[in-house]
């Protein structure tokens, strides 16, 4: 159980040196929003939020909290669908996900105490990531790349993947080939979302235990690490084809 | 290099044993689509391809092949979106995808001619994995999962990443906790999209050759397997938030 103030980077490390593993260059450390937010002291008590006469209209039409929504919406550069049981924003970090990624699954308060405590994505998961990275460097000598992750749902398909919302040193997009395309006579570019992918592949390993695993160690991963941040995932909203 | 009629369940165990593996119950393997569409024939050539006005019209709008438009709206139920370098449609099975998933990049004809191939996906790709399955199955004793996967794009996010067009026995979904929503007072249901997480894990590690490593040996999926079929992961057009 992670706590506000925690230091992260000194629990994971001691985690891994446990385990009887060591580390490398280019290992990569993949954590679960939840620890990263709760280590912040993100979590915020319901009973402290005055909801806005907007945040009351959509919390009918969602049928959701109206304090739950008033914390969506101060979290949330611009609203995008509010629907029955929905609602869908561009958060204030650019990507857009449902809830603002504003989680009240499992949240205890800081006294054990469940009712009425949600808990708030970090303030800026990339920066969240770019101090994780400093402190494992600092503990361990190497490289280590960092993925902060939440389960999002998609446009057209059923059930939540794992995706990045915070990234140091993991290349957010990759080039995998440049070939003329003969079709549009462009050149053709293929990005893949490497920081996702490995998102994905993490989130399966935490599986049903995201409190449980909320870190996984990855080595191996297929792509060279550099400087980048998240605004490499987020679609330019003039490309949004949702907007 | 796969060709139409290869039997690729015996290409799959002849390489797991040559590699000194073996299998074991639940092992699952995931396959590129290219490879499996390959085996069934799936190549067209542009030249023998008639485009219709519409395929015209979208052809000036999305500045791509019409007789290369001409093939997606024959593989879609529906058109979506069309602009400058993108036709994003429902693909015949159902999915929502760009260029009905045809691949025109990296495509040679059975000659090893270049120009004018594309490739389109399994007639069915959940026969096709399941027929993999069987083949499988009768070759190893075992009872083996299979993913048929592809790239998608994203609404919301850039760059690709590896998602399911058709399964066997691995789950679509999975049903990760039922908790009480204090919120929406409903039960929430946290459903998260397995195989598609396992999609992009593969897809991570197929990498860039995805001509050279198009199938992925998985042990250790943290799921029951169990029947199943693309559907799962569909989502219906009633829910579908970007229509």
């Amino acid at each position: 159980m992670i706590a506000a103030g925690d230091d992260l980077a000194q629990i994971i490390h001691t985690a891994v040196i446990q385990t009887g593993l060591d580390w490398m260059d280019d290992d990569i450390v993949v954590l679960a929003q939840k620890v990263v937010s709760k280590a912040e002291g993100r979590l915020v008590n319901l009973n402290d939020v005055v909801p806005s006469p907007l945040a009351i209209e959509y919390g009918a039409k969602t049928e959701k909290d109206a304090r739950f929504i008033e914390l969506v919406l101060r979290e949330s550069n611009e609203v995008l669908r509010v629907r029955q049981g929905t609602i869908i924003v561009e958060h204030r970090c650019g990507f857009v996900c449902a809830n603002a990624g504003i989680d009240h699954s499992n949240v205890h308060g800081p006294w054990g105490d469940e009712e009425d405590w949600v808990l708030l994505l970090p303030v800026n998961p990339d920066e969240s990531a770019r101090k994780l990275r400093d402190g494992l460097h600092q503990l361990t000598g190497k490289k280590i790349g960092v993925v902060i992750i939440d389960s999002h749902g998609r446009a057209w398909r059923m059930g939540t993947v794992g995706v990045a919302i915070g990234i140091a040193e993991v290349p957010g997009l990759v080039d995998l080939r440049g070939t003329a395309d003969l079709f549009g006579y462009h050149l053709k570019v293929t990005m893949v979302a490497a920081a996702d992918e490995l998102a994905a592949a993490a989130s399966l390993i935490m599986g049903q235990a995201a409190e449980g695993t909320p870190a996984v160690h990855v080595r191996g991963f297929p792509y060279a690490l550099r400087p980048t941040d998240l605004k490499e995932l987020i679609r330019p909203k003039e490309m949004d084809l949702f907007r």
